[in-house]
């Protein structure tokens, strides 16, 4: 049995539930190691059988092929396994229409949420998971090395972007990440130069951006880069299945004074929050505490944004980019060693664009370890 | 009042609904020609009210801020209107979670799932969203024309994906696409180079392919180009908000005669399918007939995939790549003028790898359009 299944089913036994049914690509992946078409069921006791549509060819243990998930409980009869009293779906995951075909065929069981279950779980990470996290920072941070040779005076946002995403993909990156939910949608990640950094955006990231079309609101504007201009990068690093978070801001020629100020108090927020991320620290104090460092420097109107402010100030990252915990208001979640949180203290400098920085930490027994290590000063990219 | 909101307001009709909340990105956009995060409330008469959580600081008539859902049954109360009878929510598309949550909202009103009436209406575009799709189509078979250049000898199939990903964004494509829901998986497109062709993927796409990392099982592999593999680029064209699909193959050098044949029956299969597409034409018989065609040239067997064959030779493309209709086995539905489909009856030769076709088509009055013209014979890139 894998330490992941063993996780959940410990989680399931203080929930009260015998089984759980995973349909979703993200938490197969989590529990199987692969991505197939079909249905992993995976009971309190006994073996886990997995129910595959496709890819066919497929051989293993407990895997039997099906062309639709009624099959499920008509094999589980045949094999003799007693069907689960209360059973948890994916319901933060599954469509309705799909929730609703699902109790049907286990029309005998309580059916409940299981989508908490398995974010606590997947929120502390295994050995092997934080093996991956951890190679997924270091190609991370090596592509952002390269940022000041990618860039050639009087090219736009977008075009630095498109460069740094090929080189993204040259190092190995997936490209695509998972994402929680249906709400947010970005491609790789975004440049936000000068005052775009202002734009509100519709999705709950950090920061926003115009983008360059009405259907996609976030990110670069293909605007030329001027001097001035503040140019953050800030891009999803999968190169594993797991996801880092990384960001670093560049300048063209000088920026305004209070710019350098604001990412200077950036660099003292992320400074303050490694000191405290450990074990049984608790996230809303730790947002508290930055945004206090934020009105101690004068900077809360532009802390996390400034037409429109982000309530946090890290989330955890994995097979998804934005997974428990958060750092934010009314977080009441305690840290446990194999949590793996991007940490983004950014301000808004209007007028200049936006500063700051992300890294990603993993909180270990007695702190955590940052692993995206990369200088962490405003870069001029025109020096 | 837009034309969809027109259409959507006849198709509640003749469903029995008074009233359709609109809440996921793809539809918003579909009917406000924006992506907000927040909530569309079209009644049956009357006016369309937009409820937005984010971005802060738009402004229109019918346009309330809200923090949460529970204020829209709030707002609609105090100004007066009455609350729906039976309203629709997008039932294949919410998760349960979120549908039990508007479902309180909505407590004295019926539910019904109203994705199956969006899903009908989009299918069938107005002039305007043609305008958008005959555009994205333009732009993509320019790019494609520049895929001899970016060959070079030794490259392997993911290099050579990543140079045309750069230049289908530097094109303006917005990288990401949308996908209707949450199974399919890919990053921008996927190039299949010799056997590759044949791996069977967990994805419902026509073909497949290893991918580089089992967590996204699809697409290239990263193994060098060889003489006598065939290379089948098969890119998804949003520079528009609106999707076009597009596959063309290319060959390092000389390939199989059987290739070369089963490429040319694959035209064959394209240009029957194009004489078939018109107003009133089933989409179940265009199928059937491409098997016939596959069949009497004896290449069933490599028919849309080979260790596992895909059921359809079309899909409807839009905001969405997977829209209806279908033209697969089953699919009833009869062609309207303004459905848009891509078309991609394709082969897998066992050591040769993929050849075949894929263009995308607008249904007009009288047949159909072709909107991603560029040469359809297989081009040798080492030539």
């Amino acid at each position: 049995m894998t330490e992941q299944e063993k996780k959940i089913r410990s989680e399931m036994q203080s929930v009260g539930a015998d089984a759980l049914l995973v349909t979703s690509n993200a938490n197969m992946y989590y529990f199987t190691g692969q991505v197939v078409a079909g249905y992993l069921y995976i009971p309190l006791d006994g073996v886990s059988m997995l129910f595959v549509r496709r890819p066919l060819g497929l051989e293993a243990a407990s895997l039997h092929y099906v062309r639709k998930p009624e099959q499920i409980t008509e094999i589980m009869k045949k094999n003799g396994i007693p069907l689960p009293k209360r059973i948890m779906f994916e319901g933060d995951t599954l469509s309705h229409s799909e929730w609703l075909r699902y109790e049907a065929i286990f029309q005998s069981s309580v059916i409940i949420n299981g989508t908490p279950a398995i974010q606590r779980v997947r929120s502390i990470k295994t050995e092997s998971e934080l093996e991956l996290i951890r190679r997924s920072g270091r190609l991370h941070a090596e592509v952002y090395r390269k940022i000041p040779e990618l860039y050639r005076s009087g090219m736009t946002d977008l075009e630095l972007s498109i460069e740094l995403e090929r080189e993204m993909r040259l190092a190995g990156s997936l490209g695509i990440f998972r994402i929680f939910g249906q709400s947010l949608e970005i491609f790789v990640g975004s440049i936000l130069a000068g005052n775009n950094a202002c734009v509100a955006s519709p999705y709950d990231f950090a920061l926003g951006g115009k983008g360059i079309h009405p259907s996609i609101p976030v990110g670069a504007t293909n605007s030329r880069l001027q001097r001035g201009m503040s140019v953050m990068v800030d891009m999803g690093g999968n190169f594993t299945g797991y996801m880092t978070d990384m960001t670093r801001t560049y300048s063209i020629g000088k920026l305004s004074e209070k710019a350098y100020r604001a990412h200077q108090t950036a660099l003292e927020i992320q400074d303050e929050i490694a000191r405290m991320m450990r074990p049984g620290a608790v996230c809303e104090y730790i947002y508290n505490k930055s945004l206090e460092i934020a009105k101690n420097s004068g900077l809360e109107d532009c802390f996390m944004g400034i037409s429109q402010q982000a309530r946090f100030v890290g989330h955890g990252v994995g097979i998804e980019v934005n997974e428990a915990p958060v750092i934010g208001a009314r977080s009441r979640t305690e840290l446990e060693p194999g949590m793996t949180l991007a940490v983004e203290p950014k301000f808004v400098i209007e007028g200049t664009g936006a500063v700051g920085i992300e890294n990603t930490f993993i909180v270990t027994e007695t702190g955590n370890d940052k692993i995206t290590k990369l200088n962490e000063e405003i870069v001029d990219l025109e020096s």
